[in-house]
């Protein structure tokens, strides 16, 4: 019965994906866990795509936005840097500041 | 070297897409050639796919979005109707409102 705007957001650099939803869902993962193997299972992605997704992510920001460590009882560590946390509080800022306008706007939808 | 934020935004009415870029495309092609076939020609749209998008926006919303007359000797004519002309608008309102916000936090993006 009633209208909802939907959004979708990302950041680009030079017409690349820099950051979405998927992979600030999983750089949170990655400083939850502390680990990219623990991080991809604990949002059910495989290891192979999270890989693929951070070798992205640091391959195309200026500064990598994860350090991984090799090795240790737990197959190496992942951290964010300090780029990675600067990249994704921005990122969760211009959601929600998106979300709030939206909402707003929602309300002087035409009834459809 | 800069970043930039990207996004796309669509309505919809009960988890069902009424309004995206696309489909507000073809309505502003509709009102500008009067026809639904010269409309899809004009955004490189097959006949096919026009009729299908219409007819799942017609269907949706509460009150057809445009509305089409068959023969005559351009094969039919299509016009939108008030609520149509009306969703449009809103449309294009929420659009360059979300472009004007998003423009503003692209400056306070960090270097990346």
């Amino acid at each position: 019965m009633s209208l909802e705007i939907k959004s979708r957001i990302w950041i680009e650099k030079d017409g690349q994906t820099l950051l979405g939803h998927g992979r600030v869902q999983l750089l949170a993962a990655i400083e939850a866990t502390g680990s990219l193997s623990a991080a991809a299972k604990s949002i059910s992605l495989s290891y192979k795509k999270a890989w693929r997704l951070l070798d992205e992510m640091n391959t195309t920001a200026a500064t990598p936005l994860v350090v991984t460590s090799v090795g240790g009882k737990d197959g190496g560590g992942a951290q964010l840097t300090e780029a990675g946390t600067q990249i994704v509080a921005s990122f969760n800022h211009i959601r929600s500041e998106c979300d709030k306008l939206l909402d707003q706007l929602s309300k002087q939808l035409p009834p459809a």
